[in-house]
Formats: structure tokens, sequence, C-alpha cells
């Protein structure tokens, strides 16, 4: 099916930053897509205009009772000058379910993939090439309803905006310093946290500027009900190396289920190493870490794909990881993953999707 | 001290609506108040403008991280034509609770409340007047900074916009039907359940959506841990008069300190009734409603004042309470605190501010 995305280029092509200057989430691209939604039409109006701000009554719903819900992916351009996506179908099937958590009606998928494509076709030149760079993609929904009334909106805006972002290790896959945080929780069981919504990440800010000031650079979040079992760092899905096996939190309703994650998953299994999915406290990495037996952990997520974590301080409690050393496996899946996501490698689970440039 | 702030006066006033088709937080008035905060300048450029939309970058990272907190509070008219509030310091107290809860900077509370003053002045004709309506007011903040790294916004906007508001009762105060949500939660302690944030309200529309559905107007939440205990109601405290003595949720981390619960709790005691604040479980609720020593339920806030419970329905379970009648201290607290409000009774607690109409 062919859906009709009327495009409106821009007059005034922005100058382009320096690879070395990227940033993450700081510079945006020429051009971005929108879809309105009301409850007469549905959704309706698919457009590419150019980048720029976007005009909202103060009553918004947006801004008053937090129903928008968002996705993080990237897109590549491959050594011999193709451009690919990585899983983005995933996304849009994750924003779907994040929809129905929030009240937000369903966005067609093949639509908001054809938008995504011809979105990245438009801006083909702000995708970087320098190593470790990429275009990163944030499609978005909010409520634009203006009514103080607690219900679901009837307006939405459904948009997709761009930003190149630079190598997330600008010297080499360095592990980082993790704060357990024993006061604050991300999320519990029956509230959001498996949705990629915006009041999960609102709700960790304080305990991150904590964590930061104690010179931690994430915190790893407990469960909000027995604050024992780990549910993910920082934004990241987390993983943990022990005795050869590889453990990570099962999906259990408060943690959001990664598309790295899933990616990793994958990978791990397909080199033999087994992996498990289930609940893990906070004792037990930390028993597991005095007998020796914990190899590795790592964070995993979009725009880092993979952190390393060196070290974790649990009620002042530091244990060292690895000696504060990258382990082996971290160091080959991000190896992998990236060289698999930027075309240097082959994709044998056809995870990649190619936007035509004609 | 006096504060600067610039009043630019629209030239082209709205049309009213008629007393009776105020509805709620539909209509606006013709002005609103913004400041603006950046980490140079801190909060500068306090000034009323005409009422209007207003222009963000779509990277703004209230769409993205929730990053954002309000307050509701109203202004009455009172038969002799004075204009009061209803303890607005409270107000904008808690929005610096707030605002702590979410790493937003704070905000003058002495400067809100001029400004809140200035701008019932400036738009004083939209205070209606019939019976049961009042002019509804909505402080917030909102992070604009155009980022999107996880990490508290740089610029904020701080804005009131004011909506005048129906009688919530149009045919008089009226029991509600409650389902007690067991699936879903609506915070959790450690959460950001105890900060007037969007977030907050965004997990609850599924559950509430679903219970419409069923029939019944509101969710009682009960806690996410032990999913026993009574949270709160809608976007209400709730009340239970049990034996004579009436019985609240404490304050536990997890619960908004509503100034209308502060206030009935004052109200109740100045009768000489006894108001307990611990934690209540459902249990014993219905255990109570069994044996007849449940005498009434309410829930209390902005909005409505007070919500009578008629009904809860807790795993099918149907419990009517007060044979689904408005219970005698329901009404009696309706009518004194609306009383005090409007100005139609005495203020004995001094919780009414006068807004100088010169």
């Amino acid at each position: 099916m062919a859906y009709q995305i009327d495009i409106t280029l821009t007059p005034h092509k922005k100058e382009k930053p320096a690879s070395d200057k990227l940033g993450f989430g700081i510079h945006y691209t020429d051009h971005m897509f929108i879809l309105d939604y009301s409850v007469d039409k549905g959704w309706h109006d698919a457009r590419i205009v150019p980048y720029g701000p976007i005009t909202l009554d103060p009553a918004a719903k947006v801004f008053h009772y937090g129903q928008t819900i968002f996705e993080g992916l990237k897109a590549y351009r491959t050594a011999d000058g193709r451009i690919q996506l990585f899983r983005p179908q995933k996304n849009f099937q994750r924003l779907n379910l994040s929809n129905a958590r929030l009240s937000i009606p369903d966005v067609d998928g093949e639509l908001a993939l054809e938008a995504l494509k011809a979105l990245v076709r438009v801006d083909q030149d702000w995708i970087p090439d320098a190593p470790g760079t990429s275009l990163y993609i944030r499609p978005f929904v909010i409520a634009t309803q203006a009514a103080l009334g607690v219900a679901p909106s009837t307006h939405y805006k459904f948009m997709i905006i761009m930003s190149p972002v630079g190598a997330y290790y600008a010297e080499g896959i360095n592990p980082v310093k993790i704060f357990v945080e024993s006061d604050h929780v991300r999320a519990v069981k029956g509230g959001v946290g498996e949705a990629k919504t915006a009041g999960n990440y609102a709700a960790g800010l304080n305990a991150q500027e904590a964590a930061s000031k104690k010179g931690y650079s994430q915190i790893l979040w407990l469960d909000g009900v027995h604050r024992s079992y780990i549910e993910e760092v920082g934004s990241m899905n987390v993983f943990f190396k022990i005795n050869g096996e590889v453990h990570t939190p099962a999906l259990n309703g408060s943690i959001l289920a990664g598309i790295t994650r899933d990616s990793m998953i994958q990978l791990i299994k397909s080199w033999g190493i087994p992996v498990i999915e289930r609940p893990i406290t906070i004792e037990e990495i930390y028993e597991a870490g005095r007998t020796g037996a914990l190899e590795e952990a790592f964070g995993t997520g979009t725009a880092a794909v993979i952190s390393p974590v060196g070290e974790l301080n649990w009620r002042d409690e530091r244990l060292t990881i690895n000696g504060g050393k990258t382990g082996e496996l971290s160091s080959k899946l991000y190896e992998t993953l990236t060289g698999i996501q930027n075309g240097t490698l082959p994709d044998p689970f056809g995870w990649t999707v190619e936007v035509p440039q004609a």
C-alpha cells in the first residue's frame, strides 16, 4: 500500500555541524514528519515539512497530564554509501504498545515506516559517516487537545525528528561507575514502566542528579515492591555474565522491552552462550561479585549500544567488576552489533532495513 | 517587595460563555502569565500577555521526558462583589515541592502570588458568579530546552492560565460509583506520587477508561507494593467515616498532599470529630461496610470540593455506602467549605485571600 505523504522542502538548509562536534540530540536535521489525529478524522495529513517550532495551546494535555510516548532508533551510512535502519519495525510495534498503555490511538506502523524512510531520504546528507556516528531518530506522539479535564485527548500529533549524533565513546568503549538507588524508584508493576513514556524519565532525574554529584554516571534501578530486584540501568537494560552464562532481568511489566536488549540476547545465544531471563536480586549480584563468579556487567540501549559497568555502589558498598575494565563479551557484542548496524559486518538476522535513496 | 510584571492587554476580548455552558477547563480567559527561566538568567521576564498558543521546539524536554509540574486552585466572586482566592500560598508551596522532585528550579512563591493576583485582576470579568461557578486557575511549569539527552532542562516556562468553570454538581451534590483498581497503580513510594506532575495522571488514563466502560465514574487506587492500602480516588484524596470517626490515608510519599484534604481535616476536627490519618486497607473498609460501621466515604479535591462515594466495586464485590446517598458529614463539609470559598460564610481559619480590584 502506498501512503500519501506531502513533502515541503526547506528553502534554507542549515549548516551541518562538524562530525567531532555532534554530541547527542543537540543538532536537528532540516525536516521533520508530522501526522495529525482527531477523533473525527483519525490520523490524517501526513507531511514532511521544514524542521521548526510547533505551536500549541498552553492547555494542551501533554503539558498537564503527560499523555505522550516516544521511540528512539538510528540510521547508519555504510562504507559503500547505502543507508540502513536497525529493526525499525520493532520500534513501531513498541510505539503502539506504549500508545495502548497511555490511551493514545494506534499509529499505522507501515505508514510510520514509510514516513521514516521518506524523511531519512530527504535529509540523507545529515547522516554522518565518521566512525561511531549515526543519525538518531526520535518518533513521538503528544496529546494536543486544549482541555483541563483528566481524560484521554481528542487530538494528537505523531512526529519524527532526527539528530546527527557523535561517537558515544570518543576515546574507545569505557566502563562506567553506577550508583544503586535505594530511595527512588523508576517504575512499578501496574504502572507505566514498560511503556516508553515521558513520566518514567521524569521520575529518574532527581536520583540521576544526586548520583552524578557523587561521581556516578548512571543509576541502577531496583524494583518498587521489594527494593531488591534489578530493573534497568539509567535508561538501558542490564546484563550480567556469571560463571560463563548471561543473566538479564525478565520482562516483568515495569521494565522496557529494549530492542538492543533483544538483539543482544539473540547474538549471545548464537555464540552458544546461555542467556537466562529471570528475576535477579542486587544481593545475589554482590554475592557473585564477592565469590568471583561475576565476570561482566553491561547496559544496553540505542544511544550507547553497550555500556560496560566497572563499579557498583550499593548502600556505600563498592563492587568492582572485571577489575573495572571492559569485558571480552562486552567488547565482542559492541563490535558485532555496531558492525551489523553500520554495514561493516554481515547481517545474518535480517535486522537492517535499507532506505532507497532514489 | 514589589515585582515588575509587564502587562500587555489584548486588543480583542473574547466573548464569555453563558454560565450554564461553562463545563470544566474548556474556555480560557483573555490573558495568561508567563515567566521564563534559563540557567544563565534564572527566572526572568515576568509578563501578562494575551492568552494564546505557545511555540516550542519539537525537541523540548517536556514532550520527551515529562519534566513538568502543575497546580490547581480557584478564584471566587462573593455576593458583595469581592474576589477571593482559597489558600493560594499553599499551592505555591506545593508547586515548589513538586519542582524539587522533578529537578525543576524553585519559583519565588511571592512573585507567583503577586502574578496570580495581577492576572485575576486583569481578567476579573471572567469570574462567574452563578451558584457553584468559579474561576479555575492552572499554574504550571514546563521544560523547554531542545535537547534529547536525559537530564534536567536548562530552560523552563512558568505559566498561569485560567478557565471559568461551571457548577460541578449541576443538579445538587450526588454520590458516585467507584471501581477499585486491582491491576494498574497510580504511583509507588519512591516514585513521583506526591508531586503534582503529569506522569501520575498519564498513568491513570487507561484504568479510568476501563472503569468508565463498566459504568464507574472514578478509580480507587491501591498502593503499588501490597495492592491493599488505599491511596486516592480518581485525582482526589479520600476519607471514610467509621463509627463516628473520620479516617483518611496518611501522607506516605505516594499520595498527593491535597489542600482541600488539609482543609477538610481542619474543618472536621473543629467540629469535635476525630480525624485519624493512617494506612487504611481496602479489606478493612469492606469489613466495616459489612458490619455497618462504615457510615460515609468521600473524595476531596479542588475541582469538585467533595465527591461522595455511593458504591465501591472491588474484585466484583459491590459495597453500597450510606444507602448510595450523600451523607450528613459530606453535605455539611460541602456547604461549609464552598461557603467559606465564595464568601457566604465567615472564614475563621483565615484561608481566603482577597484580590484587590483597584
